[in-house]
Order: C-alpha cells, then sequence, then structure tokens
C-alpha cells in the first residue's frame, strides 16, 4: 500500500451503502480526511459499523502513516458536506433520475475544481453530467465489491469531460492504492460488467436449461478457469494456450469455433482487422516475455495460488457432496 | 495433493499434445504407471521434455510416495498400449472423424473393464461413443491447462454410458487430485466452457466495437472479478452482494438490469422457477455459513491473495503503461 504524501486531503462520499463504506474504508486507510453523507436515517450508524468490520483487512494491508478512522465525519447535509472536498464520491442507487438530480446538486455546491465521480455501473457519464453546470468536471468512477480490496476502478470521461480531470482522477485513485483504467468509449455498463453479465446470463441459461445446478457452475468457475483469471485475463490466457506462437496460433486453431453454438452469445466475425487488433494486443500486453517465460510465471503463481486458495473453498458439504 | 493407495494402475494416454502431457504428469505425480502413445514423429522427445518442465511444480506441490518419472513408458503401437490400461485418456484432435475413429479403435483393444475418457472440450459423449463396442464404458472428462496443477475435471456420460462407469471414473480423477464435476445433461463445450465462450465473444465484441483494448479488457479481469474467481463463482458472488437476504435481495434488486443491453447475450426470462433454482441453489451452495460469515471468509482469501498475486501482475510497461 501506498504512503499517502498528499497531507489530508478531504473527499466527501456521497450515500453510505455497501459501496459508500467501501470507498470511505479505502480512503481512511491511505491517510485521507473521509466527510460522509446520506439522508436515510440511521446511515451514520451502519456506515461506522461498516467501517470498523473492513478495518482489520486494511491493518493487515498496510495503513498509510496518518491513516486513521478518526480522520471520518459524518454531515448530514450534503450541500455542506461537498463544500471543501477535492473529490466527491456518489454512490447514491442506481436509478438516472436520482443520480442526475444529486449530481446536479453536488455540482452546485463543490468547490470548482473538485472532480465529482459516479460509482455508477451502468449509466454513460454523458447522461449523468447532462444537468451540471461544470460538467467538464464529472466522471463516472465505477469500482468493484468489497471497494476496499479490490484494486479496479473504470473511469470513464462523458462528452463534456476534459482530459485534464481524467488525468486528477487518476491520480487521486492511483493514491488510494486502486488500478485505474481509463475507458475510451463510453458504453452502458462500461466494460467489466458487460464481461461479467455475458458470463452471468451464460450461467442462468444454463441453470434454465436444467444444464447444471448453480453450485455446479459455481465449481465449473472456481476450480478451473477462475484460478487463471486472478492473474491472466482472457486474451493473455489464449495466448499462452497457443504455444510459441502465441495468439496467432490460436485464432487459427481455435477460430473456427466462433461459429460453434457454445455459448447463446453470438461472437463477431473474426476479420483480418479484428483479428490482427487481437494478436497485437496480445503481444503488446505480453511485454518482453516470451510464451514460456509467461508460462513459467502463471505456473509458479498458481502453485502458490492453490495452497492458499485451498483453505477457502467451499466445505464438502456443500459443492461436490460426496467427497 | 493425496497419498496414492491403489499400488500401480496403469493408464494410458493417448496423444500427447499439451493436454496429453499435461495429464501424465499429473498421473505420473500421484504415482500411477503410465504408458503414453502418439504417432507423430519426435512425439516422445517432446513429451518427454514436457514432463520434465512441468515435474518441478509437481515436487512443490507434493508428489505421492511412489510416484517417479521413471513410470512413465511410450509405446508406438496404440493398440499395444492401451491393452492392460485401467483408464485410458484420448487427446487427439478435436475432430470429431478423428476422435471416433480413435476411440473406436481404443475401445477394440482395451480391457473390457477399461474406462475410456475423451478429453474434447466440445464434443458430445454420445457422439463419441457411437462406433464402439463397448459404449457403456466411454466417457468425456475434459480437463484445464495447465491439467497438471489446475483441479477441474468434467464428467460427461452419453446416452450409452452406465452410472457405474461414472462413478468409477470419480473415483480414478480423484486419486489424481482433482474435482470431478459429473455433468448431467450432455451439450456441446460442457459447461465451463460455454462459460469462458461467453466472456470471451463478449470481449471480442468489446474489441471489435473499439471499446476497449486486448490489455484493458485483460486489465478489466485481473483487478477485479478475477480476484474473486478464484475461490468463489458468479452465484456464490451475487449471493454475497445481496446482503442478509443474499440472492433472494439481489435477484429484486439487479433482475431488471438483465433487460437491460450490457452484453450482446440475450438472457433468459427470470420466471419464478428460474428464480427459486438459483435463490435455492445459493443457499445451498453457502452451506451452514451466513453471508456474514462467508464475507468475511472471502476477505481473508481476497488480503492473502492481493499479496501473492501482486507479484505475478503484469509488469507497468505492458497494461497500465504509464504507472
Amino acid at each position: 500500500m501506498m504512503t499517502n504524501t498528499q497531507k489530508h486531503k478531504t473527499v466527501t462520499i456521497v450515500g453510505t451503502g455497501v459501496i459508500g463504506v467501501g470507498w470511505i474504508t479505502r480512503f481512511l486507510a491511505n491517510g485521507f480526511d473521509v466527510i460522509a453523507t446520506d439522508m436515510a436515517e440511521g446511515a451514520e450508524e451502519r456506515m461506522r459499523a461498516g467501517v470498523e468490520q473492513a478495518w482489520p483487512y486494511m491493518k493487515e494491508r498496510g495503513l498509510a502513516d496518518e491513516a486513521s478512522t478518526n480522520r471520518l465525519s459524518f454531515e448530514n447535509n450534503m450541500q455542506k458536506a461537498v463544500k471543501h472536498a477535492s473529490l466527491i464520491q456518489e454512490n447514491v442507487p442506481e436509478r438516472e433520475d436520482i443520480k442526475r438530480e444529486v449530481l446536479a446538486e453536488i455540482d452546485r455546491h463543490a468547490p470548482e475544481d473538485a472532480i465529482i465521480a459516479s460509482s455508477t455501473s451502468g449509466i454513460m457519464p454523458s447522461t449523468l453530467q447532462q444537468d451540471c453546470n461544470n460538467p467538464e468536471r464529472v466522471i463516472v468512477a465505477h469500482p468493484f465489491h468489497p471497494v476496499y480490496l479490490l484494486p479496479l476502478v473504470e473511469i470513464v470521461g462523458g462528452e463534456e469531460t476534459t482530459q485534464s480531470t481524467i488525468d486528477k482522477a487518476k491520480t487521486v485513485y492511483k493514491q488510494i492504492d486502486m488500478k485505474p483504467l481509463v475507458i475510451e468509449k463510453e458504453i452502458e455498463g462500461h466494460v467489466a460488467d458487460r464481461l461479467m453479465e455475458a458470463l452471468w446470463r451464460e450461467a442462468l441459461h444454463i441453470v434454465n436449461d436444467g444444464i447444471a445446478t448453480t453450485e455446479e457452475v459455481d465449481a465449473a468457475i472456481i476450480y478451473g478457469a477462475g484460478l487463471r483469471w486472478a492473474q491472466m485475463g482472457p486474451f493473455m490466457t489464449f495466448h499462452l494456450a497457443g504455444g510459441e506462437q502465441g495468439m496467432r496460433h490460436m485464432l487459427k486453431q481455435f477460430g473456427p469455433a466462433l461459429e460453434l453454438p457454445w455459448t447463446k452469445l453470438k461472437a463477431p466475425e473474426l476479420t483480418d482487422e479484428l483479428k490482427e487488433k487481437v494478436i497485437e494486443g496480445s503481444e503488446i500486453g505480453a511485454g518482453d516475455l516470451s510464451v514460456a517465460e509467461l508460462d513459467k510465471q502463471r505456473n509458479e503463481f498458481l502453485v502458490r495460488l492453490l495452497d492458499l486458495v485451498e483453505e477457502y473453498w467451499p466445505k464438502p458439504q456443500t459443492i461436490m457432496k460426496d467427497e
């Protein structure tokens, strides 16, 4: 974990459900001052309990020098809460009308140079920034549950967002030990949730068609591909599976399988242009490492991961009942 | 890793490409005698080199008492190679005509009580067993690369396969430290590859539509959901995201999102029957653990996983170039 150098910058977290509490915990653990705001009855108590529960994990990960839960305050009034923040992170319910209204109000009361970020998992930033007077500083910054542990944050700018806002936002999220992934083109669901949603929908089809139970679907992930996905995405995985020639060989070998009805999802046509994108991208992703070196690295990782994960896999009475 | 008690049972591996070598290594490491057969020129040398390369990882995982690469022999003649095997694992190229022919020949020469298993990733066992005289002992046993490290094996019986064959096969794969997952209903691609294929097709659409590069797609997996998937499948993940009410709450909250165009894959209709299947299944999957307890377990795992995986993530010059 990074030691912060930004000396008590203040961020405001609007909406203190599970995602809001995740952000609060992560910012606190990295030495920030945090103001939380939420209109719901009992919100402060629930929020503080949530932070307390997550705090031991942050300690284990390593706290920033001046990190403290004493840097957390709660403010009922949202207008006041956002007044001195350098970044405001919005986490209200996932409804366009509510989010647009809240973001417009934040925009009216936040300092002019503050970044306003929405945690929305699905709505596009161009939609969300429409009612703001200073839409150029409004972005989507979509985190993953549990926010205090998972490092991914998708940053998406809308039509009105400036590049300097995106650059500043990246810097802040790096300061809280995250991996900011800037998505160039807005789409509903951004990128990560589209991938997960494809898998999720296929899983529902499999259960619906009586092919496997939910426990079996889960087992089909965690004992196989899931072990690889902690370290390697689908493209790099196929790059390795292609042997010395990597993705180039793989597309020749398994390209035709894209025509097979192996999922309910129709694949795009494998044009020369798409092939080149995929091959080049995989080679860039591999960096200086040959497939053999990547293979070795993955194996070392898997051996250590297996030792770790075996302690945490489901007990035999659940999946694989008769073991 | 298990200590084997079966005293030098002999298995035969037909086809010694990457998957074949994976099987050979796993069986050897668990104390089996292995006969390998492959007609390709130079197959034995490549195969032995592959086993040597994988062996250090098996040592690190822990070898069975009498495990040794000296228990490996190579036999050019397939008919001889299968003659005394208790299980024959077929790994020839993924083409129906080739596999059917090879399996029929194995069937003619193997002992009558031997199990004949195909590693096919896509073809259904009812199709593969058609030309065999004793189709009742023919199954699909689909492993995942690298076979010597990933424990998942999907076992699928065809129309002619007997339950006792499936039971015997499960026992053997458990003896080599695998997690056999019996799939009740045959479909092309079985279960795990259908899930992966849905994600893979969506990833190709994302790259094809210029939303993100291949490196960014990979990053969107490994820094987020990928970290969870090593320990928890999609259903259990949503069960936890639903708070105390688990999946029941989750389907109420995010069911409507299935209508959104968040992927190119159309979701099944969320009927009452499907809802009940998914809710009940998630509750069975949770076993005796409450959502709060599962949450705690996942967090402990993630903290330890993060420490481990950070060493193995791509170097900054590849993904997230400017770090």
